[in-house]
């Protein structure tokens, strides 16, 4: 069968092994072409190809539920159910997903993106279909980097004391997240994989009964019927730990097998209550350098796929946001032992990967828990170190009562370095980092900074170590930087709460917050061509705001426009309303930014023009409602 | 000793067992004299004195360090560093915090109210200190619910995979949280609790021994020796999955004796890398009546020390919210099966406790685990049931990311009630249920509302359950209703996104959105006798906000008051100015609410009267700002 003709998962129950083994080389090829031609996960996805295919045949997917955790090793998933024929879309603008979307297919039963939800979804699931009365089965996937996570063992938790509650949860365990897992927990799974249980335990208790004073070195058939007993007796079992959580355990088995999968789900579809099914993968299996290089091949821009190696731009890029970020902090840590750089597995993405090399001594990855290390953070703030914690904005929602409770209401100085802030192209909805200006602004004692671009990120780097009397926060977008110069060192540190004048102008004030100040003076370009002269403040914080700056420039120059790169409710802009309204200041403010809506995938370009967010579009706007005799006069 | 005497915890070290047994004696009377009189958390402390007072001879509090999860179980560590003889303010403005707070003591090393934070601010400050090559002890003390919070199940997967990093964990184990524990890891705490370790294992092997061939009934000596030295060689052990996470494990001990908790810290303290000691503890002890209702005692408002009863308010006191709340869902429950109630272990707080006996099959509670809980129901909605989570406003930032990643995102019709937003009086700043408006608000897809009073709550309870287009949030405060009368059924839901006008005037606009709407009427009341007629709106809904009704009005008045019971900062005010600006409607906006600093433990109307937001206090604002020639000639 071709997969281009199979429209329907329940297609593969008729299928022979080898027939599904052509199933999951078709499904490889597609994944490798695509990725390699647009970019996205690699190693997830080639690693569940027989898990999912295997799975597949065991379930009927009009009636039983799948939650998939994170989503990226999902694409299996969506070339069997429906999406093979456009999949090379893939995380294009009205194309296919990179994550699950239950609006892009009824065979996505649960949306993903961050990781560790797909057993709560799942368990939910399982309650109501019992609460209904009625009977499918409902099955989790969730790798083992996400099971760390604190809400994935709260879901444990939960569903091992619900023994009349039939809920699978499979282990797609490669030993890794994005980057190689840490925990006591992975240990754990480690010493499952590398064990066949029965021979390991027998061995290990051999040994043991040679010191026993009756025993010695030879066995005698009797002493070794005993010794059989006994394996079956007390000996500690594989799986005990999840056993004792109350999930019957089956494992580990070899997540390539498919005779092995179809088998082993079979007979765990036949549990009554929680089951856990611990299957071990290989990351990027079929194609050989990303086996290798399992951390690389994670995700991918552009590749050619016969050397592995990324095809480069047309032109040559300025260095990315995290980059110059885990350069300049590895800098600064270099002669600051107090600063410790606190990632949850992300140490590639958010360019701490450079202190990790270099000084590991002062470079923490938690793991997936950003919970727990924002709290260790703040821990190590009591205690006179430096932490910098290095989280995605959308990822930092994760940890936001730790934020409020744990270092913000203590006052701690813990520096938050949210890195993929406002649009970050085709992630998609799940992953835009549209919320952190709303919801850290409202918390008492945080000073809320961001760079205009990425020699400013620099000096705000310094900042944020240099500041000691508190929390605070610094946003930054995702990918490359404008190409501005770069100092090697000798950064000064900004004043807390001062905005700066970029460029003077009498007829409208375009208050920028991080990357929109650029934009800002690209608007002020094109109204001078309209004969608008436009004053541009860098306000660089949010929080304090630099009311001494923008208010009687508000007041004098009497339009006022604001741009960031967030959500429109709660943001930059309206902490400048509050402002101006708090003093009594009535002039019209124009507010740009991310409105009230989700930002679906394509590339940034893209979503900016969606959102009327290009310099050409806000200029448009500011004329119409500003300055509607001169725009009338240039139209005609 | 006098414990009025005891000014350092250290003096405790040259005490015998009978005096540190006087100790305990004296912790007790004046715990129970206190929270008698002030009302407080009564069992928990009750359960940890001697696990304090033990835990404390055996460090030095002028280097080691201790972190107290909760903090509400840290009373007697309260009595025992220097605040025995002003414990009678516990709770009381300028008093004793009921939470731990940095800035109240020295020795308390780690601020506290919301659960599961201690074990990760323990191991920031154990990395600290070997960072800065010192040497002194670190421990952290949490409670058994506290301990199936994910954020400490993520801090446990870190520290055990440190082997070389010196921590404590010492488990609270009183088989409770508020409520009596849920979950597998609390299953398989209990059965560690009921088991004397070597007795249990052994009894259970001679049993199996006798089904093997070759033993039978009788033991030859030899088989008995040989029975030993299996005991030794591979039987599981107790605590043997907290082994497995890397810890070495002590336990389970007796919580109440003083001289077997003292031999058990010397010799935990010992052992290098992180290490468990298991209490196990009874909530309440010493006070019987505490013993016997563990749930009705956790926390008290102020009661007869000798009859356990409650001392009757001086008046006669309107139903609670929670209550209005839990009556009002258990009825629409009756009537509609797909209602299921969601609480994170505060049936009781919440009100959920009456769905829970009347309807126990259409009520969850899943501990202390507030993220799961989300998106437990998020898999409800997705299957068609109809999910009311339950959750503080405080307890809801834990979950933050679900809101937004879970429901918001995929427009799952998911209920929040969020009890205790606003002010919450004596629990002060970790408890006060600020920020809500401002962090749901600027998510999409959301609709967020808050009821002027217990009536209104009981239609929009309603609204909620009739809105099945996506989440929809309602806010209520802690405490008493206003007294208005209640329906005993047949409510109408309100329409979406819709105001009401309470009161008609010409001279200003008072826009209240939940508690705040009676004061406005009491704002409009003193405004009339200064000659001031004022509009008032019941806003309802902060989103959808009524701009089709509150527009008009601004415009026609002129003159703009908010008022509401959360932060300013993002908060209703700000939605108001930013709608206002949008549609270019320059009037000045006078808005009330909390502004950015923490709130301190205090009774409510201290509070509000601290923070002017009186309707007094608002009214002469409002004259000042807008009517100064009328507040001048009242004055004068």
């Amino acid at each position: 069968m071709h997969l281009s003709e199979l429209t329907h998962p329940n297609q593969l129950h008729g299928l022979s092994i080898r027939q599904l083994e052509d199933v999951a080389r078709q499904i490889r090829e597609k994944h490798l072409q695509t990725i390699a031609a647009t970019g996205g996960h690699l190693g997830p996805g080639l690693g569940v190809v027989e898990l999912t295919i295997a799975l597949y045949q065991t379930l009927d997917l009009d009636r039983d539920k799948v939650t998939w955790d994170v989503g990226h090793q999902a694409y299996p998933h969506k070339m069997l159910t429906g999406r093979y024929n456009n999949f090379s879309t893939l995380r294009q603008k009205d194309g296919i997903a990179g994550y699950l979307k239950r609006c892009e297919s009824k065979f996505d039963h649960f949306g993903a993106g961050h990781a560790s939800t797909s057993i709560s979804a799942a368990l939910g699931m399982a309650l109501a279909r019992d609460a209904k009365g009625e009977d499918y089965k409902v099955v989790a996937i969730i790798g083992d980097g996400a099971l760390t996570g604190g809400m994935a063992l709260e879901a444990i938790n939960h569903a091992g004391h619900l023994p009349n509650t039939n809920v699978m949860v499979v282990l797609n365990d490669n030993e890794m997240s994005i980057s190689p897992n840490v925990g006591a927990i992975s240990r754990y799974l480690n010493k499952l994989r590398l064990s066949d249980p029965i021979q390991f335990l027998s061995g290990n208790l051999e040994e043991q009964f040679k010191h026993l004073p009756f025993f010695g070195d030879s066995f005698t058939p009797e002493m070794e019927r005993l010794k059989e007993g006994m394996k079956r007796l007390a000996v500690p079992k594989v799986g005990a730990v999840i056993e004792e959580l109350g999930f019957k355990y089956f494992g580990p088995i070899d997540g390539h097998n498919l005779q092995e999968l179809i088998d082993t789900f079979k007979q765990a579809h036949k549990v009554t209550g929680p089951v856990f099914v611990h299957v071990s993968t290989v990351k990027g299996k079929g194609y050989e350098l990303a086996e290798k290089d399992q951390v690389g091949y994670h995700a991918q821009t552009p590749f050619n796929l016969a050397t592995g190696k990324p095809i480069p731009p047309s032109k040559p890029k300025p260095p990315g946001y995290a980059k110059v970020f885990g350069h300049t902090l590895t800098k600064l840590a270099e002669n600051n032992p107090k600063i410790i750089g606190i990632t949850a597995a992300m140490a590639t993405g958010t360019g701490l990967d450079k202190l990790q090399t270099k000084l590991p001594k002062q470079y923490i990855d938690v793991g997936i828990a950003e919970q727990h290390g924002v709290t260790l953070a703040a821990g190590l703030a009591c205690e006179g170190m430096r932490p910098v914690v290095a989280i995605y904005s959308t990822f930092l929602q994760r940890a936001y009562d730790q934020v409020i409770h744990d270092v913000c209401i203590q006052k701690l100085p813990v520096f938050f370095c949210l890195d993929r802030a406002g649009i970050v192209g085709s992630d998609g909805p799940t992953h835009q980092g549209m919320y952190d200006i709303a919801y850290l602004r409202c918390i008492p004692n945080i000073v809320v900074m961001a760079p205009k671009d990425e020699a400013e990120l620099q000096r705000m780097l310094v900042t944020g170590i240099d500041y000691t009397d508190g929390p605070i926060a610094m946003r930054y977008p995702r990918g490359n930087g404008f190409g501005v110069p770069l100092m090697e060192e000798g950064w000064e540190p900004l004043p807390i709460g001062k905005a700066e004048i970029l460029r003077n102008g009498d007829d409208v004030l375009l208050l920028g917050y991080g990357t929109m100040v650029n934009t800002a003076l690209q608007v002020a370009e094109i109204l001078k061509e309209h004969g608008v002269e436009a004053t541009v403040v860098n306000a660089r914080f949010v929080k304090p705001l630099d009311t001494d700056l923008i208010l009687p420039l508000a007041e004098r120059i009497g339009k006022v426009v604001t741009l960031e790169e967030g959500c429109l409710m709660g943001g930059f802009g309206s902490a400048v309303a509050e402002a101006l309204l708090d003093h009594n200041i009535l002039v019209p403010v124009k507010r740009f930014g991310i409105p009230d809506l989700l930002v679906e995938h394509a590339e940034p370009n893209q979503s900016y023009a969606d959102l009327g967010l290009t310099s050409s579009q806000i200029s448009e706007q500011v004329l119409k409602a500003f300055f509607a005799s001169k725009q009338a006069a240039v139209i005609s």
